[in-house]
C-alpha cells in the first residue's frame, strides 16, 4: 500500500441484485439473524444493512464443514449460489445455497433480547431504549430511522432545489432564542451561556445573505415535564424565507416539502414502509381555518368547552383532525392567525387585527408538527413589540442588526423530526421515534 | 384563503436566466446593494440570494420617478427590460433597464462597514466576526459558506450512493467520548452531563445495524487554547464503516467523499469557487506513509529534530504537506500506523506491530483535517484495552453492548467541517471559515 486511489471494490452482492446473479456464486456479508436447524439441513438467515437473506445449509451441495462455533449475532461472510424459485402467488423469491461460511467476529455471549423475530414483542419501551444499540438490530427497529432518514433527506431536497442554502446555527448561544425558563444553561469558562433552543435568531439574520435558509440540526429544551410528546433533546428541521408576498408563501413551501417527503417515502423507502404498515397521507391540498374560527367549531360543534382561548390543548387539536379527516378530506390542516398573546415577540401581528397574529400551525392527524408564522422585519415596530413584550432591546443588539441595518419581508417554521416520524408510524410516544431519547430520566445509552 | 396547494408561484426571473428573457419585462427581487449616480441616470445593483446584478435607471425608458428614499441596503422588487450587449472579451453580459422599483423595506440606519466591495478590506476579523450577520452580505464572505455548504453537501451524496444511513446521535451525553479534560459539562435537573465530543461511540453501536453510517452535526471541545485553528463548537463530518477487509478501505472511501467532493465545488460552486479564487485540488490517487517513515524523511530530509516521538508538531504536518506536493504530486497524504499510545482506546493495534496502530491520519496541504482508523470490534480485546488506558469498563457498559453482543470489523473518520473549509480557501484562521464561531472568548454574535 503506498497508493490509495478511492476504489471501493465491491466484494458482495446485495440481495436487491440477486436477480440479476440466479445460478451464480455471490458473497453477502452480515450478521446471522438467525439459524433453523432442520433434519438434515438447516436455514441461516443473513442480515445485511437492508435486508435479512434466506441461506441455505445442506451438505449435499457444499462441500462446507458446519463450524460449531457459528451463533447468532456472529459476523460472516457467507458464499453460495443464487436459487430462485416461485413462491405461493407466483413471484420470484431467491435464497442462497451456502457453499462456505467464513466467520468474521464472535458475540461474547448472547443477545439478552429477542430481535429476529418480526418485532420486538412484549417488551417494555424502557427496555429498549436502555439496550437501544441492540434492539435496533430488530429489522422493523431500524426501519423507523431509514424512515426518519427519508424525512430529513426529503426536507433538504425540496428546499435546495427550491433556492435554500443549508446553514449551520451555533449551538452554544448567549441568550435564549426564545426566553423562557426551559433553557440549559452551561457553564462556559467561567461565563454562563444557553443551549440553543431554536436557531431563530440565526436563520433570520441570515434571509438578510441568501434570501432562503434551512437547517437540520439538534436543538435542546429543558422540558421538566415527562411528557409522551416532548423531549429535552430533538432534531428540527428549520426553515426561514425572505421576500415573501405574504405568510401564505410559507404554507405553500412547507406543503411542498411534505408532498415531495411523502413521495420520497412511498418511492425509495417503499420497504420501509410496508414493514412497518405506515400510512403515508396522500397530500393534494391542505385545509386552512382560523384560529377563532376553529375554536368556534369546537365549541358549536363538538360542544367543547375550552380551557384556553388563547391556544389548543392535545384534546382540542385531536378533534379539529378529526373534523379535517372526516368533512375535509385531508390528513393535514393549517390553522392560522394564533392570538398575538401567545406567539413569541418576533412574530408579525395581523395588521387588520393586530389581537392576532399571521402565523400557523400545522396539525398532522390531530398533531401540531409545525410552529410557523410571518416575522416583523421592520426594526423600530420590532424594538417596540419586544418592549411591549417585557424584553430589552438592548440585550439581543446583534439579533436586532438584522433589522436594524435592513430586512426583507420574511417568515419561516419549524417542523420536529421525531414528532414527525412518530406520528408518521402511529406511535404514541415520541421515544419510539427517537435513535437515543433524553427526558428529565434518561440520559442514556 | 381556504385551500393550500403548494404551489410555488415564481414571480421573480433569477439571473442566470437573463439570458432567455432578453428583451423581456422581468421582476427581480434583492437588496439595493450600491447606487451609484452618474450624470442624467444611476446605477443600482441588485443583490440576490446568490448575484449582485446590474440594474440602471434612467428617465428615458422610465415612467418611474425616482424615490429619494430609496438607498443601501433597502429590499425592493425591481421591475425592467432585460437587455444584452458583449463585454471587452465578446461575452454576453445583462443588465435591467428599470421601469419600476417597489420599496418593500428599508434599513433604520446606514450600514457600520462596507460590504458592497469586491471584499472587506482592512477589516479586522473580530470586528467581522462581531458584525457577522451583516458583513456576510459582502458576496465574498458569504461565498466562503456556500462553499461549505458543497463540502458537506458532498460528504452526504457520495455516502448516500455507498450504501450509508444518516444517524443522529445525541449531543447530550452521560460520559466523554474520549474522555479527556476538553468537556463541556452541563447541569441536567441536577445531574452532570457531558456535551458530546464526537458521535464516535454511537456510530459505531450503528454499525451493528446499517453496517455503515455517517452524521454530519456539531460536536464541543473545551478548548482553554485560543489558537488559529480550534473553535469550541464545530462541524464534524463523521462516517463508520463496518465489514471492512482492513483499514485500506476507510481511506479508499474517504479518497472517493474527497474527489466527488471536489468535483461538485469545481461543478456546482463554479461562481463561488471562481470569487474566493479557491484553490480546488485535483485528486487521482493519495500517496500512503507510515508514521515512522515520516519521522524518518523529516529527520534525515529536512533535518528536522522532533519534539515528539509519539505524534507531528504543526511544522511537521507542513513539511510532510511539502514533500508531498514536491516529490509525489499530491495535496493530500495519508500517514498511517501512529503510535498505540498516542490514539484513542478504540483504536485497534497493529497484530503485526501493537507499539502502532491501524490508524491514519490525512494531511491536507500540510494540515491534518482528519483522523481514522480501524477499531477493536472484540469483546475482551476491547475490554483488556481499557484497562490498559487506565479506564474502568463498567462505566461503558452501554458502549460496551456493541462488542458484547457482536460486532464486526470496521473502522471510520471524523472530518472538520469548518478546518477543510478554511484551507481550501487559504485562511489562516479557522473563524474566517465557520459562521458563528464560538472560543474560549466568543459566544456572540
Amino acid at each position: 500500500m503506498d497508493k490509495i486511489t478511492g476504489e471501493i471494490i465491491k466484494d458482495t452482492v446485495s440481495f436487491a441484485d440477486f436477480k440479476d446473479h440466479d445460478g451464480q456464486i455471490v458473497c453477502i456479508k452480515g450478521y446471522i439473524h438467525r439459524i433453523r436447524e432442520m433434519t438434515g439441513f438447516a436455514f441461516v438467515i443473513i442480515r445485511t444493512a437492508k435486508d435479512t437473506i434466506q441461506c441455505v445449509y445442506a451438505p449435499e451441495f457444499s462441500d462446507y464443514r458446519w463450524d460449531e462455533k457459528l451463533c447468532e449475532e456472529a459476523c460472516v461472510k457467507v458464499t453460495g449460489k443464487v436459487v430462485s424459485s416461485k413462491d405461493a402467488k407466483g413471484n420470484d423469491r431467491y435464497e442462497l445455497q451456502i457453499h462456505g461460511i467464513d466467520i468474521l467476529s464472535l458475540p461474547a455471549t448472547n443477545l439478552p433480547i429477542v430481535v429476529n423475530k418480526k418485532q420486538l414483542d412484549n417488551i417494555q419501551l424502557s427496555t429498549i431504549l436502555d439496550l437501544r444499540p441492540i434492539a435496533l438490530r430488530n429489522p422493523k427497529e431500524r426501519a423507523i430511522f431509514k424512515i426518519q432518514e427519508g424525512i430529513a433527506r426529503g426536507f433538504r431536497e425540496y428546499l435546495a432545489q427550491n433556492g435554500f442554502t443549508e446553514i449551520r446555527s451555533p449551538k452554544i448561544n448567549f441568550a435564549g432564542a426564545e426566553g423562557g425558563t426551559n433553557v440549559f444553561k452551561l457553564d462556559y469558562f467561567g461565563k454562563e451561556v444557553f443551549l440553543a433552543q431554536s436557531p431563530q435568531l440565526y436563520k433570520q439574520a441570515l434571509v438578510g445573505v441568501y434570501q432562503r435558509v434551512f437547517e437540520v440540526a439538534p436543538v435542546f429544551r429543558a422540558e421538566h415535564h415527562d411528557t409522551s410528546r416532548h423531549l429535552n433533546e430533538y432534531t428540527s428541521m428549520d426553515l426561514e424565507m425572505g421576500f415573501i408576498n405574504s405568510f401564505e408563501d410559507i404554507m405553500n413551501m412547507e406543503t411542498g416539502v411534505l408532498k415531495y417527503i411523502m413521495n420520497l417515502l412511498k418511492t425509495e423507502y417503499k420497504e420501509e414502509v410496508e414493514l412497518l404498515h405506515a400510512d403515508i397521507p396522500e397530500i393534494t391540498e391542505i385545509p386552512v381555518m382560523k384560529f377563532m374560527d376553529a375554536k368556534e367549531l369546537l365549541m358549536k360543534k363538538f360542544k367543547y368547552n375550552p380551557t384556553d382561548m388563547k391556544d389548543f390543548d392535545p384534546k382540542e387539536e385531536e378533534l379539529l383532525g378529526k373534523y379535517a379527516k372526516k368533512e375535509l378530506g385531508s390528513d393535514f390542516i393549517f390553522i392560522t392567525h394564533y392570538p398575538s398573546k401567545k406567539r413569541p415577540f418576533y412574530t408579525m401581528d395581523d395588521p387588520n387585527d393586530p389581537e392576532y397574529t399571521l402565523s400557523f400551525d400545522l396539525l398532522f392527524r390531530g398533531l401540531e408538527i409545525t410552529s410557523g408564522g410571518q416575522r416583523v422585519h421592520d426594526y423600530n415596530e420590532q424594538v417596540a413589540k419586544m418592549e411591549k413584550c417585557g424584553m430589552n432591546p438592548e440585550l439581543f443588539e446583534t439579533y436586532l442588526m438584522f433589522h436594524k441595518y435592513g430586512a426583507p419581508p420574511h417568515g419561516g417554521l419549524g417542523i420536529g423530526l421525531e414528532r414527525l416520524t412518530m406520528h408518521l408510524l402511529g406511535f404514541s410516544n415520541v421515544r419510539e421515534a427517537t435513535m437515543f431519547p433524553r427526558d428529565i430520566n434518561r440520559v442514556t445509552p
